[in-house]
């Protein structure tokens, strides 16, 4: 093989499909990157079992052929050379070559033999959203999943289509992220659950812009995203997701608007007592025109009141400081509204179009 | 006590005590700044025993006192406080409150009693640098220092000064940094020898402005640094230091001018396949205009040549990558000079001048 890229095409491709590279493995050849250079096209992939991602470069091929080379030593090569046209060259005995003008790198290959290649999905049943409303729609919800394997489903994202309609749902048992998305086309009604890291790793790559799509094609066990010049097959979670439209409710009996940025300001300051895992809550108690916001450690107190709007009844109720920083962070409007139900029912943080639905459990508190 | 002050003026004062606070300690007080408000003064103190920092805050005292807090919590409650004025205060049970605005913490404070109060230095004995010139000297040398506390007096770097001129040296045992530095005035000869550690935080602490002044204040066994706000009192280390003239020479068969930042960059590149603690020299083979530079691992090898002006010997020299990339690293110059006496002797990266000298020994080498 000898094929000759930019360095900036071919730093994008490895950066793009080391998303796909184990932090480790039983099974060495999944550490590496494939290198195909045939059909006058140069791809490279990588495939961690669970995910894989394929992209192809811009560049000139003199030689047909495929190595795999180390995905962090191929990276770093890359990173480190100079500006300009890097060429990478391989003999018969898998000897590597990574040259760019005065500066070269060499190392030994694999043939790739025993790299597990993709599979690409049959193309019959897609669908379309921007790469804007993808990236947004990953990094408003799967915060809320869960990242212990105990419930595999939690650690999964909930997407649900029906006609234009796009819900996507993420929880760990203790809150959940809600996001409704309208889709410029109708579709057959498709349920599916996708693991958070593929998730993750797509936003990372994703350029979020509104004016690209995201093409994504369903099969039984698997999904498949394509943009750019870039695919990701992905596993998919089995199981019968929970029934998420007996979570929604619209009763409350209190009803408080609040500044976003004074309510996270003010939640981020509390914490400063609590240490990791001390499982304090912040306790917020809600009068007329005032939220005074509370928390006690051993350490020290802390105290705080800020401006609200409420409609219904008073009330005090404990959170976990975390669950709702996270929540506001992901939430563009300036004055949130939280729906509630007393202080042992669920905290709804929701717009009036229910473009988003957040639901934080309350978390008990002692008064003080 | 009951003091007001901006969070802006606290923030500055608390950063700059805090540099004085031990990562660990037997004795718990040594983890809080003392705060003292009287005289109409605000002073900030912390105390390591190896070094002590003081500070002078604006603000104003409603009430004389004197308490102790916590430095990590007390850093943590001015950050995350809101911009504005905050007002301390205790009671008599040493119950501590600080607010701002609508925002209060509230913690006890410790009385201050068993804090190991800084002794100032007698003044009849100093010296001026501008605060640009000794936080450069400090960054341009102190890197060479040993870490390890096995040879005590190179974990410290010596100053010698001689009339009008400050020679500043650190070492380790495989590489030395000389600076040489012109004073506005003359003094009598000083030999003294600052902890490393007590450069490296009064660098963190110097503005480096060009217009203003550290006076420095030599006793025998202490040196106190004063300059804006602040005294900085430290420990010296004892005994008689290297002598420093006899590892100089003016002797070479070999003198290289090279492009600084192109063997920056090449020798950066080169360590990419050398593990940490491998100790892998990288191999220079200057010859006519040309050097080549080679590494080599098991994982793989790197070559690349660079340009340079050679008079004298061809010669082949080994060394360590990271002490040649810490020199390079310091010197401001776009053009340096290598002189070398043979592969086993130190290679010299001077100026003309003589305002830097570093020296960095050679490392053995399997020619291949």
């Amino acid at each position: 093989m000898k094929i000759v890229c930019s360095k900036e095409n071919l730093l994008e491709g490895v950066n793009i499909v080391s998303k796909a590279i184990p932090s480790k493995t039983t099974m060495p050849i999944l550490l590496c990157i494939l290198i195909e250079a045939n059909d006058g096209r140069i791809k490279l992939t990588a495939n961690n079992m669970e995910l894989g991602i394929e992209t192809i470069i811009d560049g000139e091929i003199s030689e047909n052929g495929i190595i795999a080379l180390d995905a962090k030593f191929f990276g770093d090569m890359v990173r480190r050379l100079p500006d300009g046209f890097i060429t990478i060259e391989n003999d018969s005995s898998m000897k590597t070559t990574i040259t760019c003008s005065q500066t070269q790198f060499s190392l030994l290959a694999k043939t790739g033999d025993d790299f597990p290649y993709l599979k690409h999905l049959d193309k019959s049943d897609s669908m379309v959203l921007s790469q804007f409303t993808l990236k947004e729609l990953i990094s408003q919800t799967t915060f809320a999943l869960s990242d212990k394997d105990t419930n595999k489903i939690m650690t999964g994202e909930y997407f649900h289509v029906k006609e234009n309609k796009l819900m996507a749902v993420a929880l760990d048992g203790h809150r959940i992220s809600i996001r409704n998305i309208l889709l410029n086309d109708s579709y057959e009604e498709k349920k599916l659950i996708i693991p958070g890291k593929t998730l993750n790793e797509i936003s990372k790559i994703l350029s979020g812009d509104p004016e690209k799509e995201v093409r994504i094609y369903i099969e039984k066990n698997n999904v498949m995203f394509e943009f750019d010049n870039t695919i990701i097959i992905s596993r998919l979670i089995e199981g019968e997701y929970f029934d998420v439209d007996k979570m929604i409710t619209d009763n409350y009996s209190t009803r408080v608007d609040v500044d976003r940025q004074s309510l996270f300001n003010c939640i981020e300051r509390s914490t400063l007592f609590i240490k990791e895992g001390d499982k304090k809550p912040v306790v917020v108690n809600f009068t007329e025109n005032n939220a005074e916001i509370k928390i006690r450690s051993e350490i020290g107190a802390f105290n705080e009141n800020i401006d609200i709007a409420k409609k219904g009844e008073d009330l005090t109720i404990g959170f976990n400081p975390k669950f709702i920083m996270d929540v506001l962070k992901v939430i563009d409007d300036d004055t949130i509204s939280m729906c509630l139900m007393g202080s042992k029912a669920p905290c709804f943080i929701r717009d009036e179009e229910k473009n988003y639905i957040y639901i934080v459990l309350p978390v008990n508190f002692n008064s003080n």
